[in-house]
């Protein structure tokens, strides 16, 4: 009796545990964003997804047309203090001058290479795109990419002592996948250097290197001592992918209008009203940076500080309002920020 | 006794009929090739595939990296005795001339106009790009896209009364398949305009816009009287995808190198070379014209005529014997050309 007791007892509980084994398994399955805090702004995510994806809704859309584009610095990862790829090409500088010893006496790479803070600060934009050509082009394509990965892997982000590919925002990293899982194939289309963005853009975002349009430069085809054929990057500009760059990128690049756009500045707003402009169900959103202690916070939209970097102006806030793009907020919106913080 | 030997002869005439039908269905799969007559040429793409996609051989390649470009005009599709895209700007220039009357009494537009075929035949590259300029440009890309499929639909080819769109190659097709099949992207890398193309690439081969790299032109960001966003063809030449255009819009669009390549013309030579440059198994094919009777027949190479368009030098015949290139001949590796033939 004792013993059919027990026996009964541990399939109770073999049946519990495998229900809620079960259940943990559906409910994980049930939330895709778990770093989302539920509210209007997930819920326009999953709502966009359930229009978009279920056959009888009437703005279903093709799995082919299924595109969604996403910025990357400030929308997918951290832009502050300082763009990733300008501290790479002010860490370049001193290997360039090596090669090109004529730059050390001139402007701007003396002030680099002084390693004064303050003066490398106050550089101009004119001296950064100095500063971009002479360490990004004059090389082969495969040696950059090579020196990119090389510089990733080492690089530390100060602040949160984590190689810079780790600072990506987990929220944006569960919506990628979350629209590749239901159909979308996700871009990056980025103001940064098209070249630079692939060179981890795989491993980090799984966005491989034909989804990511961006900053483009032309390269010059020809052959090496042994007559075997490479390609050089040249300073060459074809594209700013930025402002009105972005929807004139995506189409160069994709020919097809995303159905979804997420950004977080100035420089994202074409790609959004491009996308905005189009039939059926869209989505516009636009990350808002209110969080200064979890990672930063800068406008001037709602009075928070004009940092110059990813400027969100009280302008596009209103626009965003006015025209049913959504404002993430960093603060409310997301309850983890990082995936190496627990 | 007679009802059962009835009976077992049904039972037998419907198992020879099932295994009648999964040999055929068996037999057709074996064959993704059937208008490839069996030889070297056949042979060396199903080797191909076996070597990068069997898991177990050495020159395994990775699914994301399975890449194969092809040329369009001569490679895909017929380009004698005049590019189908060079047609549909001739066929512009009354249109455009409706919009802007001061184009009439100007070379080459009055030449045009004149429908005097000699004359047209005799227009200079020059002028051909001024033509190309004013019938391809200054109007939304929705218009562009519009007006190519529907001129598409109507045109007609003189020789064989088929849309110009029935004019592609029935092996090239299955061997767009076969790859497909096997996990290959397959693009277009095309001298023809990028926009132009992608108006009926996902149509007429199953390749999708983003996947079209061809001869690429600004485009404009702008508004309507509405405040709609509008993307306007603008005349700035970005690429000129030919020659070694095709490498570098291979890196600006897609970032990977090819695993496999397909052309038919001096314009192919750097996009083959470059493929083949790369470790592992590759695969460079050429479409030789020597098919008089059931296409056209053209090189110079091998003593045919030169017809200037899509030419085949005796010079890159040797080469791509030299490299193990492959060159498909027409007449000989083909025994169909085109699907609406029997």
């Amino acid at each position: 009796m004792r013993f059919s007791r027990l026996r009964l007892l541990k399939e109770v509980l073999a049946f519990a545990t495998t229900v809620l084994f079960f259940t943990a398994v559906a409910g994980a399955q049930s939330d895709p964003l778990p770093s989302w805090n539920d509210g209007p702004t997930k819920q326009a995510i999953v709502d966009f997804i359930q229009k978009t994806t279920d056959k009888s809704s009437p703005t279903f859309v093709a799995q082919e047309e299924r595109i969604a584009t996403f910025d990357q610095d400030g929308t997918l990862w951290v832009e502050h203090p300082i763009y990733t790829q300008v501290l790479y090409c002010l860490d370049r500088v001193p290997t360039v001058v090596k090669e090109r010893p004529d730059l050390a006496k001139v402007e701007p790479f003396n002030t680099v290479l002084s390693g004064d803070r303050e003066a490398i600060a106050k550089l101009s934009m004119d001296d950064l795109f100095k500063i971009l050509a002479a360490t990004l082009t004059g090389m082969s394509v495969d040696k950059f990419n090579a020196e990119a990965k090389k510089w990733l892997e080492s690089a530390m982000d100060p602040r949160w002592k984590q190689p810079y590919t780790k600072l990506t925002y987990l929220p944006m990293i569960e919506l990628l996948k979350y629209l590749r899982a239901n159909g979308y194939r996700t871009y990056i289309v980025t103001g940064g250097g098209q070249d630079f963005v692939r060179a981890y853009s795989e491993e980090v975002y799984g966005i491989p290197p034909e989804q990511v349009v961006g900053t483009m430069s032309g390269t010059k085809y020809g052959y090496d001592k042994e007559g075997k054929p490479f390609l050089t990057k040249e300073p060459e500009l074809l594209l700013n992918d930025n402002n009105a760059g972005k929807p004139e990128g995506i189409h160069l690049m994709i020919g097809r209008r995303p159905c979804a756009a997420f950004g977080n500045s100035t420089g994202d707003r074409q790609m959004l009203e491009y996308t905005k402009a189009g039939d059926g169900a869209r989505l516009a959103m636009l990350v808002f940076h209110d969080d200064a202690k979890r990672e930063y916070a800068y406008g001037p939209a709602q009075g928070l500080p004009d940092t110059k970097i990813g400027t969100f102006t009280q302008e596009l806030y209103d626009e965003a309002k006015r025209n049913g793009w959504i404002v993430i907020s960093m603060k409310n919106d997301w309850n983890r920020i990082f995936a190496f913080e627990n």
